[in-house]
């Protein structure tokens, strides 16, 4: 995909506000589309209420406010409401959320009984504060997409993956799916890397625990893609790195869009020496405490700021996408 | 789950209307309750129009609509939204829609660009046409229940499987998922059943032929217990029990909420010696010439009428399910 | 009205999709746009499920969804309904539903108890779907209009009809209507061609069956205009047609701008001697075989064309009409 | 129809306020269901604001509000939407308008370009405010039903003026209509009377000035019931009034369910000797000075009580009607 | 602020309509912009029903409405909602109200058990009515800005009347505030003239009688600026006067946004002597029988009109006052 | 007010939730009503999401929901939202949430460009997750009850105090508020207490200090009651409490009905000697480290505990209040 400034973009009356959580990615899809960042500021009350202002004057302006969902979750969450419901209601011309990491896509069904489909609330909560399209990467399940009833693009870091595993030697490799609800995404991979899947059937036992009980699939001697859509206590593609290696596995490398490293998972990767390399996209922000050695990050602003090119040029997105988004 | 005259209920203001697609199961549902089915008509003009009227009134009463989403599913969904509609603008007090086989939860993502998510659509249909509360049973994905956001009881089958399977021997006996993506249904039966798991990875080409790739996990000599949500032409199935007899798997018995049978589907499943039997529940109308000769049909209107009982008496429904209904 | 060519008009960003129903019209319109149709497709499933898809990119088009309501109505309504849907969430920057004929007009009232008012609902449902602008013709009764609460045009063939029999000799005519509670469209098309109005007095006896208990009005000895907004089966229109010879008039031509012609209506007509000619629009498909012998079709795609000239261009679309639309 | 006393009433819990509209057919009301009628106040301010206050709590009260929409239309209204939005924000359980003259139902259409479909707007409005319930009489047009989205009672005066009718001798009776767009209403007291209809053909030049070009049927030498929904300056009723002479008819008896008499009606109406009487029902209020000489007032305020009597008991209001009402 | 013609001003599609209330302010505006007003005309029918008519097309159009909130009020409220409901319902691009005096903005809280906050309510009807955008000036409270949730300019005349008084000598001076609910608005005129403040402490007995108990704050033989959001019948301000003389203050000036002197109110403050002037904008008309001697009228239009500008040309507003709008 | 036992009360189907906030305040309440609270659960997933679930059905209940907005306010937000979610998708009956401590009421206003009305927003956030009916206390400002457009109980502890202080001799006793803006509150308590009034005209610099430029009216030699709304750090107090000092004023007693003590607030409290008590309620939690020491905490639970009641008996919330509330 090339640059923004070798396609025809008319930046004039397009914003781009971050929120607090990540304005590295922010500023990298600035770059890509040739413009400056939007100042905005929070100023926290001493009751814990906070306010945000935008730095500069919305009016017919096209608006897009990018916040990632991670902690402190809720606080950014917050903030981006209220961004959103400023846009609108300062008159701007059209209002974007860019939410690459959408961490409530994983409260999608009610697995339980009286529990929220938070998905779904947090989706309707971010329409009612204004946001007329959604721009997002790699939900946990496809159906999500659903819970939007607007304007929703929901993007993949597939290509960047395929990209950059084909310059690899694929030939003994098996891509290795950790659970089967997400097998359909490891699926894919392995078509487009033209090798074999495997399965591990998990059973889990609590947000920390899961028990796995067997691997669908041939594993013995083999180089593993191990593929989630997130990580962030790393508890669960642990646990199958170690039933892979008692299948016999050859080594690990672990390929993952969201790279969350929470807790002490960057000491607990580390640990592991058959784990060759983690690969992972900026969608979330890592400092550099939370980074494991031998972690890889692929960056996707470039797909953001395409997507947001082709928003305000109205050219296609479906094109951009080999697969059409994760699903 | 004993009948409701074992159990305290008001029916005092409870009406129940059916639709033309599914009287049957309608009937079944009020003599659980021992109340009356109410009557209601339709009148199709010449125009290709019609016209739903409900033979009683509504007013201040507690409206159950039942319409299972079989062919003529537009028709049906048209007639469905009339009733909620004159129930809503003609005074009830509460109005519920039962809709047993939800047909479009199987639009559930945007797999190619510029499609709907009709799932989503259509919830949002019958919320605008009146419903308050969705009873529904075995939806496609489990996330489409986040497609509503009103009261919804979203029901399972399971321990209606369970509790017929548990009374055969299932010693050498295997759940197949003929899918990935609802392989997570069935591991809960197999866990359920006490037996493993394998999965058929297929990769779907069109919606009436697939191509299998391989089996996860082992068949070989095992009776097979080949589960899936739905069962229209059977295409799908018939293409994975090849498959399974190439592996070696013994007999087949095939497992499935939904039997819609479309097509020739009941004369092929007739020609397949090596399945055993067919066990499907009642969801959906099945007339005798679509019936295959070795169906075995299990009722689950009184899970229906009880959910209806619960609800009127204010008691709970999510205690009635071991799993919380098919995630 | 000349062509959108010799106007001005900025094509650029202007889509307009056909539904299944009326491929004919689209194209008509298209060529009075100058434009292509773009293109769009469905699938129907196994289950009786359909999906609907646009071929191409809708981001930030203004987008214009042509679906007439003929049979099978409930079909071409979900199909609509889907593609304002997707157009909706799909980027697009307006979304126009172009609906000729709204069959679902004539459930305009509430004359039983426990009925729905279809039309009302029908318009809640499109504009949920997704329309912001609806452009029809000749609604059965003028307060439909009141049922859409967003944009809508409500446009006439009444100049159609004027300019096709101003061509003729008037002199001992009589516009007749065969309905009272339709006479107010006939006695305008009597004005407009200065004859005087006569009507018939019907009771309605079923959906196919009139009695018609006299004639208010003059009629002996003179021909006759007899005018209605549809013609379906024909049966009203033959009853009045009978009646009418028995009070002595001449031979009648019949005007209608809806001619859907169902079931043996055709043959109907052609039984009839005294029938001179049948005048009506396109705003519904009419296959070979439905057409009467004597039939004139009348082409309307140049009024709709030229509506969606004047709403892209932002010019005035009342003053294409010397009567407001069909009140 | 007998008496609330003579059916079983559960009035706790039910309240209803009267507007400053029509005090007398609210306590017509309240009589009728053996109640006391709820005090509200209305403060004017010097800006011209008003401020509308509920004497009595309305948590958990089924609450009927009664305003008819009588001179100063705009200030009755504003009250109306001001005590439906206090019983909806001040905890009521249910909101009932009462609106026995809708004057805005005639503005039912778009009969010119850019003017407000103001039948439709006002009751998104009232719907807004908190109305969650209409009881209205005699619509302009049956299709403004449709404009409300929510339950709605459109209730007929029809048996009322049979009742009065039919205890006269009716031998040489001719009901006429003044108005092609009204005569389906006028038919239906014809044919409950059992007597023939005619229809005046006019043509409406402005509010107040009417043409009338011919007499459709036959009036001479018959006694005339002549027939219209609202009788406002009467300059309609009296120039057919005068055509029906010149058509050597026979006393014209007028009989009309709003009996507005603005302006010099009375006056007017006095000076006319061949009309015998002028009957109309009480759904606005009628000071002397306002009154014709020979003006009979039939009573509407125990149907609206037996409606209000059947939402709280939870029967049908359908049954009470002969004739659906007012279509 | 220099006039629209020396600032780039694209006027093509804008089109701004004048309800009754307020014609030379609408000139004035568009007089600042360089454009015509657009016609519309009213008719009131014989019900009292009216019926608001745009005379041009305002199709793809940016509309701006002007309609101020004085007696009749609910004509003016009405006749509002209607051309917002036109423009919307015709196929405007844009719509906004101005509505330079929100009388209702003074019903902001719920002082008394079971009223309405009106000024929340009709609010909302705006929105319902067609409303994207509120243009006001002067709220009685700055909270009622929150009852919009949509585009709302909430501006002030604070710099029209610091750059009147800051021509004249403020050396003896002080700001009172008639009231503690408004004397932060006060207190910032205080700080713009860099003038003390004083607040009267009134005990408000009804809407036309209050009773003043102190006054906090010097104000003996200084020059008093008395300054209200709004002079009504001018009781309040009367009152206090005379308070502040019994405390020895020297000549009063009065300073209102809003001047509307009802009733009396012109009359009463000819004869009070120690009133040396009275400074009010033109928010409302004022006839010149209501106007009182010594007033002087400061054009508000200016203000509007540029703000109209930069909404269409997409520059900052909020960059035009100095203080944040009245707050 | 006695308790509830005293009264009569129906607590079938009544339920009452705490979030994770204040359970204490909880427990108050059921005590009062005679119930047990029922359970509910926070898990908080290692990605920073949290999900709440209900222990006990909902279905046909009245479901209330406590939970006050103290820190960390966005998580408690967070909770209260998906809680009321939860209860509106699973069947409740109604669904109440009491948020005695509305921290968000502070952002009521627009003093800044492009910031947002926050408590507005959360308002609107609080309804579309299922919120039927707000119970508060003491907003900022009495406006902030126009922002929710439900049924809204806005409480105040004015009755507390005054009982509180009746109590003591008041002689030579003045209220002084703080701030202009919330002088209007502090007046109604010195009514009540039949003392006089100040006011300290503050000027706000930034969230943590103010500039205080003088005191308007008598202090000197006074025992003061100081009373502002809430108390977060204490700021503002401790600043007008030294300005007192320096006018003469005598010892001091804070009264306030919110008390956050955050920071260091406890400490700067117990550092001044001229401060002799602090009077506060329980709507927000305290826990020991946080109280200074001459702290007096009155309750409230008695206040919800009798409006919920009061809800569920249909009985007048309005004749608790001498005043209405915190106008």
């Amino acid at each position: 995909m090339a640059g923004a400034n070798t396609h025809r973009f008319d930046s004039d009356g397009v914003l781009l506000f971050g929120g607090l959580s990540h304005p590295d990615l922010a500023d990298e899809i600035v770059d890509y589309l040739g413009i400056e960042r939007s100042p905005s500021s929070v100023t926290r009350f001493s009751n814990d209420n906070f306010e945000v202002q935008l730095g500069v004057s919305v009016r017919k302006k096209d608006v897009f406010i990018l916040q990632t969902l991670v902690a402190p979750v809720s606080d950014n969450l917050l903030e981006l409401l209220m961004m959103l419901d400023i846009a609108r209601t300062s008159g701007a011309r059209s209002v974007h959320a860019i939410v690459p990491y959408y961490s409530y896509a994983r409260s999608d069904k009610k697995d339980a009984p009286r529990i929220s489909v938070a998905g779904r609330l947090i989706a309707d909560l971010m329409i009612e504060s204004g946001a007329q399209h959604i721009i997002t990467m790699t939900l946990h399940s496809p159906q999500v997409h659903g819970f939007f009833n607007i304007h929703t693009d929901h993007l993949t870091a597939h290509s960047v993956f395929v990209d950059y595993f084909k310059q690899q030697d694929l030939s003994n490799c098996v891509v290795v799916s950790p659970d089967i609800g997400n097998a359909k995404r490891a699926s894919k991979l392995a078509r487009s890397l033209n090798v074999p899947l495997a399965i591990a059937e998990k059973k889990r036992l609590s947000d920390r625990s899961v028990e796995v009980t067997s691997i669908l699939g041939e594993v013995r001697g083999k180089r593993v893609l191990l593929t989630d859509d997130e990580i962030a206590t790393g508890g669960t593609i642990l646990t199958v790195q170690g039933i892979l290696k008692d299948h016999g596995a050859g080594p690990v490398t672990i390929v993952s869009t969201h790279g969350l490293f929470t807790g002490q998972a960057a000491a607990r990767f580390d640990a592991v020496d058959d784990i060759d390399e983690i690969v992972v996209t900026d969608t979330v922000p890592l400092p550099p405490e939370h980074r494991p050695e031998r972690l890889t990050v692929l960056s996707v602003g470039h797909i953001f700021g395409e997507v947001i090119r082709r928003t305000i040029m109205g050219e296609s997105v479906g094109e951009l996408f080999e697969f059409w988004p994760d699903t």
